[in-house]
Parts: C-alpha cells; sequence; structure tokens
C-alpha cells in the first residue's frame, strides 16, 4: 500500500510532506532509480515520470497524473494499461476560466492598442463592438472547456464549442466531429484551445485550419488562445498567421517545446501574448487531498474518478 | 414637442438622424446658439450643452442625459429644476462590467509581470493566488457597481460593496455610509470606484483613503481600479502611492481633466493602466432607442424611468 512519487520539475520532498499528513499510515517515498521496497509501491503519483518506475514496481494498482493532461503518460511506450487517474479540481478549473476569460477580453477590448497609446501618451478612443457581436469558438469542451464557454456566454459573448461526442447544453452551439470542423472554424472569431494532446489532435490547429477562421467579424480579424497542449498546434503556422495578418492577434500559454525556445519568433510578434504555462497553476494543498482522497476511496471499495481512457488517450 | 440636442463632442448630425427616424414626427434640430422656434422646444438632449440653451428654451419640460453621469448637467448652475433623465442601457452596463472584469483580472492575474518577461524572452512562472483569497471592493452598488459584483463574484472574487444606502444582495457583502468608508476599505485588495461626481464624492479617493488599504492580501498590495469619474479620485495622490508602492497597480479610465494632461506623471506609471474614457462606450443606436421610448411613453402619460435625484446629484 504504498505510493511513490516521480514528479519531473515539482518540489518533491514538499509533496511527500503533504501527502503524508493526509496519509499518515502509509510509506510515502520519492523515486530515485529506485525504492526500498518495490513490490510494496501499488500507488505512483507522476508527472512526466521516469519510465523505468514502471517496471520496477510490479504491483502497482493506479497511477495518478499529476495534473489535467496524461500526455506526458500515454506518450510513453512503457505505460503499463493499469487505471490512470487524472486531476478534476474546481480550483484548477477555475483559474483556467479566469486565464481564459482574461486573454478573450485582452483582444476583444483592444488591449494593445491602448497599450501602445499609453506608451506613447496618445489619448484617442476605438469604436468598440459589443461581445454579443463575437464569436468564440472553444476547441473541447470538457471540464475546462465547458466552464470557460459558460463564463464567456454570462459576459456576451456568443459561444460555441468543438468536441469528439455531441454536448446538448443551453445557449452553447455544439458542433462535433471532424466533418464539424470546418464550419465552427468559419463561425469563429476567437478560437479558444483547450484540447488534450493525443494522436487525434496533433498539430491540428495548423495553417489550412487557421485559414478557415474567417475576417468578417467585429474584431475585423481572428484570434487564436491556447491554454492546451503546444502539441496540438503548429507554432511556425501561427508565427506566419500573424505575420501575414491572418490571425490578428494570439495569446498562447503551451507549446510544443516548453520553456519555449529562445528562437521562436513568437515572442517578439507584437499582437501575441506568451505566459509561461502558468493558465491553471493550481493549488498543492488541494491538489494532495484529491489523490489522498482517491486513494482512500480505492481501498474501500469505491470507484475511481476521472479516469482516462487509455484507447483514446485522454 | 421638438427635440434640441446640445452634444459636446459627439457627432450631432448622425445624432439628429437617428432620432430623426425614431421620432419621425417631431421636429428635431441641434442647439447652435439657438434654435429656429425656441418655445416649441420641450425636451433637451445634452452632454455638456451650452448653459445658454436652458433660459433659451422657456418650454422644456424634460431634459435627458445622454450619459449614465449627470455631472456635466449638474454642475451647470444654471440647470433649471426640470426632471432630469439618465441612460440606464443594458449595453452600456455590460460594457463596463467587461472593462472591470477586464482590468481586475490583468492585475490579479499578474499580467504586466508577465509583459514585461515576455519582452525580455524570460519564462518563469510566478506563484499564483486564488480568486476566493482576493477581496475586491466596490465603491458604488448602483447598475454599474451591483453588474460588475456580480460577475466579479461568478469568477470567485470575495466581493462587497460600499452605497449611501445599504444593499441586500445574496453574496456580496454591503457597507453604507461614511462610517463604514474605512472598515470597507481596510478588507480591500482591489478597489473598483463606480461612484457618480457629486459633491460628498469630491475626491473622495485620497491620499488617507488610499492608506487605509491593506498589504496584507494575497496580492501582496493594493489596486485601484476607476471607470466611474475622475473628480472622485485625488491624481497626486494615486501617483505617489503608486510611486511609494502603497499601491500596487491601478487601471484609470477616467480623470479630473480629460483628456489627460500631456504632463501628468500617471502617463509614465509603470504599474498604471491608462484607457481614455472608453470603458463603457455603448451602442449610438440603443442610446437614440432609449431617449425616443422614454418621450413616447411621457407623452402617453407613463412615467420617466432612471430620473436623477438632483438633491443628492445623481
Ligand atoms: N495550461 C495549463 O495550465 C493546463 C492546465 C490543465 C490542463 N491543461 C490541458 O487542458 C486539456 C483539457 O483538459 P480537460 O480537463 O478539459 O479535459 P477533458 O475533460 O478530457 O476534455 C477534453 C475535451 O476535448 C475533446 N476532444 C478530445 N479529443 C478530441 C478530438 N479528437 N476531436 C474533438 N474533440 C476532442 C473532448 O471531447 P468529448 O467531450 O467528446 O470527449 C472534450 O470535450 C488537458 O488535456 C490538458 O492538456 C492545461
Ligand atoms: N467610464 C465610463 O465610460 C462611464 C460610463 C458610464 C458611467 N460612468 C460613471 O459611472 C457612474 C455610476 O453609474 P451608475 O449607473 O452605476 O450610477 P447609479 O446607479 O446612480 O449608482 C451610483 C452608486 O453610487 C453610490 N453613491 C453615490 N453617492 C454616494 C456617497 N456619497 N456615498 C456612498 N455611495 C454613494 C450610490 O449609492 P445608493 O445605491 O445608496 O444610491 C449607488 O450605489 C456614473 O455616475 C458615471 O459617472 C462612467
Amino acid at each position: 500500500m504504498n505510493l511513490v512519487l516521480s514528479l519531473k520539475s515539482f518540489n518533491e520532498p514538499e509533496w511527500i510532506d503533504r501527502l503524508q499528513a493526509l496519509l499518515p499510515n502509509r510509506k510515502i517515498e520519492g523515486w530515485n532509480g529506485g525504492v526500498a521496497e518495490p513490490e510494496k509501491a501499488e500507488y505512483l503519483l507522476a508527472w512526466k515520470p521516469d519510465p523505468a518506475a514502471f517496471s520496477a514496481l510490479p504491483n502497482l494498482k493506479v497511477i495518478f497524473s499529476l495534473g489535467a493532461g496524461v500526455d506526458h503518460l500515454t506518450s510513453l511506450p512503457e505505460l503499463p494499461k493499469l487505471p490512470l487517474v487524472r486531476i478534476v479540481d474546481p480550483d484548477l478549473t477555475s483559474r483556467m476560466t479566469e486565464w481564459v476569460v482574461f486573454q478573450t477580453l485582452l483582444h476583444h477590448r483592444q488591449h494593445l492598442t491602448y497599450a501602445a497609446q499609453q506608451e506613447a501618451g496618445v489619448w484617442n478612443g476605438h469604436r468598440q463592438w459589443a461581445a454579443k457581436d463575437v464569436r468564440v469558438g472553444i476547441l473541447g469542451l470538457g471540464e475546462l472547456g465547458l466552464d470557460s464557454a459558460k463564463a464567456l456566454k454570462a459576459l456576451g459573448f456568443n459561444v460555441a464549442g468543438w468536441s469528439r461526442t455531441p454536448k446538448d447544453v443551453a445557449g452553447i452551439e455544439s458542433f462535433s466531429g471532424e466533418d464539424k470542423l470546418e464550419p465552427f472554424l468559419n463561425r469563429t472569431d476567437i478560437l479558444v484551445n483547450l484540447l488534450p494532446s493525443t494522436p487525434a489532435t496533433h498539430k491540428l490547429v495548423n495553417a489550412e485550419r487557421l485559414a478557415m477562421l474567417p475576417h468578417t467579424g467585429a474584431l475585423g480579424g481572428p484570434v487564436y488562445i491556447n491554454a492546451g497542449r503546444g502539441a496540438t498546434q503548429d507554432e511556425a503556422a501561427i508565427d506566419a498567421a500573424l505575420t501575414s495578418g491572418q490571425l490578428k492577434g494570439a495569446s498562447l500559454d503551451v507549446f510544443a517545446i516548453e520553456p519555449l525556445v529562445e528562437a521562436s519568433p513568437l515572442w517578439q510578434q507584437k499582437n501575441c501574448i506568451i505566459t509561461p504555462h502558468v493558465a491553471a497553476e493550481s493549488d498543492p494543498q488541494a491538489l494532495s487531498e484529491y489523490v489522498a482522497q482517491q486513494i482512500k476511496g480505492f481501498e474501500r471499495g469505491d470507484a475511481l474518478e476521472n479516469l482516462v481512457d487509455l484507447d483514446v488517450g485522454y
């Protein structure tokens, strides 16, 4: 009944202490090329883990992803076919919604224009279109996409979403399946990407798709926002679209390679906002409680929550 | 039954055309130092009007303010004691809420820090506090303040408001009256000013009041946001508080003198966002319909809506 942690770029000792306080009767240790009693390890909490841990821990029962995304695990050929639980947490969801709402409003309210004017000491108002005349389209209507969709709808935007399976949400138009992607993009002024990284979503936002976004909307040109995963976008195509004017603006929290490489031209694109994968940095205490509760529930015989479907990859 | 317009810095011919289309049977004309049949003018639509119009139009029955604020009228000693109707419009309210939510999130989500990092090509995440740990305080819980309060509450912020009379709004703490201003400021991390300009609110946000905002909150220092009226703030005190660090940031859409004078040090304050009185620029068609409907209703014998109390000045 031991718990092993293999967490790249997290403060592992802090995570062990927090979890130990919540699960006082277990042995909890960090993976360090090995653990003292590998056969006793039943749970693995992982973020970009050392793949060697999988075969070295023969009695694992559940793997927990320390994040909403699981591509850091599903991309590993060594990943065993075990129940894989991901994080779904209201605190994480609200933080993502804040980021998405903020970046949407930033472009909608012409912030970059006003910031440049301020720097030049210029006082000059610009015509402001109403939110109801702006069509937001959300790629991925899951835990995160749906919450962002509702918040943007509440602020008055015209919101639609695209997902694998159809959704029935009041006031939010649902597009589903590959054949509905083009009509969805054709009606979208601000495209928000909250897709998971899977084989099916790899570089889904490419030059061809960006070209499907219309220039007929209130903003005068489309905006692209991504806080899902960098692997689902073609960054060279985004850069080219910003340069050509096909994209009027962008806000990116995620990139194919993180940290974003120094040589990326995106750093300098003047209508592109870059944040360092912080859209939904969540509360370590809340996440620790989530993992501890799932372990306790599992041992009481409750079903695991938020299991990943390994066949579709999310 | 004629309508006269005296609109400074609006496109008067366009306003006449729009209103004429909605009120085809009236004579509508712009004030131009005089009008053809002054005794027939029953309605005046005004924005920073020529005060000479009041005495020159002896049979005025109603004055309309082309805006939510009426200080441009109440400040005129010549203003006759006639019914004064101001603009209350859902489109205007939503736009104001967008601006307030946007500026609140800008400071909450550390945008200026990330923008500076992007310019320097730096990838570095910062601890992000949760919205529930941020205490927003709204000065003025009227049409605009209340709508902003609800939108911020929906995003998870801890919201309170201060008004002249007590309010009972679910989930929003109400402070009212002068003696409750200090305790209200003492619990406020992000102060949002949506007060009207009246004798009682003149330079209400001054050095003494800014000093009542705590440094114990999640943000590490208070933020001041104003989209009400510039006359309700002491701009030198705001500048000094930004320089000393008493204020961590500010977003200002309104100023005592507009356009903001070139010499104002606020232009250069690095944590101060300036927008040129555009927070709630509204739809001329919607506002024209509002005025036309009120005139028609008034002539049918309906009560005028959104009348200003000339004794308190809003
Ligand atoms: N930047 C950050 O800080 C941060 C933080 C947390 C999470 N994330 C990312 O956000 C992603 C989304 O999280 P979530 O909790 O919302 O995931 P989720 O609940 O699994 O939702 C995923 C959504 O994407 C849709 N989708 C998946 N594959 C698709 C395809 N091939 N075609 C069309 N739609 C497809 C799903 O459709 P169905 O509804 O039909 O299944 C679902 O609506 C995570 O995977 C993670 O990568 C980023
Ligand atoms: N920047 C822009 O683009 C823009 C656009 C539109 C409007 N505005 C400004 O926004 C202001 C507010 O508009 P509104 O429609 O919300 O006005 P409102 O409905 O009249 O509300 C005013 C609020 O301020 C409170 N208040 C007034 N005097 C007070 C005092 N001495 N002490 C405490 N509270 C006081 C009122 O208290 P009670 O509720 O107790 O009466 C009320 O809650 C307008 O006056 C206008 O100047 C700016």
